[in-house]
């Protein structure tokens, strides 16, 4: 079983790949997509509908597990963000791929039992609660793990898809 | 000279053909597409995706004149309209079609003289503005004539495009 975790934006979408393997979590891999403020939307947009595809072709997700927006989180950046998350949705469908999405107070809540927990606290229970070689350094790449974590924590979701 | 004008949406995006010849806009077509609330998000955005991909084929338009978001214009439905419009932006650059964008201020202001026109007064304007055989009657179709007026009517946008 193998989730993709996704924290959407327009200038950094982080991800991370996790396997569930005999109960256990593990990173498998993550990284970001990283656009050039100097371009135009448009053309950030397509560039990440073209590397979420590279990404997908890659890893060959089961599953997706993306973070759901809330409009009042951050009104100035929601709009270029809920571009870049349409784009990853339609993307995610044209794979065929099941989308488990999540708001950042259910990750918080799912992750530390706490809504209001800082973005360390998320950090520091990410890492315990994942194997890893390596943990990102980026902020939006540990925040796709917590997301992916929202869903492969769930057995309800893996026994859905019957893997 | 064919420009698409686009009203985008995620359940409306409103869409319109126009052709300026000897100096004159002509509706060549106009529509919608139109998605299903039972759906999930995921699905209605590629659905969108790919009828605008055909729309594209279709129609072939040497530009993309479609409106900009206001995030303060209406809070609680921007997210699903910045995702939709997200997609399109994306069709738009992988097709290589140039993009021209609008608020819809500057849509009222360019088309009525007047940042605050009422609907109404748009579409009435809209009306004597270009040459058609079949007016469409939904206002997200209207909008999107009136949206690709704010480009057609600019010539410096024609002369950059060369055509």
């Amino acid at each position: 079983m193998r989730v993709i975790g996704i924290d959407p934006g327009l200038a950094i979408v982080g991800y991370s790949i996790i396997d569930k393997i005999n109960g256990e979590n593990i990173l498998f891999s993550s990284g970001s997509i990283q656009t050039d403020k100097s371009k135009t939307d448009a053309s950030r947009l397509y560039e990440i509908e073209s590397d979420m595809q590279t990404i997908i072709d890659k890893y060959k997700p089961n599953a997706a597990s993306i973070e759901k927006l809330f409009y009042f989180k951050n009104q100035k950046t929601v709009i270029p963000v809920a571009e870049a998350r349409g784009v990853i949705l339609s993307v995610l469908e044209k794979n065929k791929i099941p989308i488990y999405e999540y708001t950042p107070i259910e990750v918080k809540q799912m992750i530390t039992g706490y809504g209001r927990a800082s973005k360390d606290e998320v950090a520091q229970i990410v890492k315990m609660s994942v194997k890893y070689k390596t943990m990102p350094k980026l902020d939006d790449t540990i925040d796709s793990i917590a997301i992916a974590l929202c869903f492969s924590r769930n057995e309800i979701n893996l026994e859905k898809l019957n893997v």
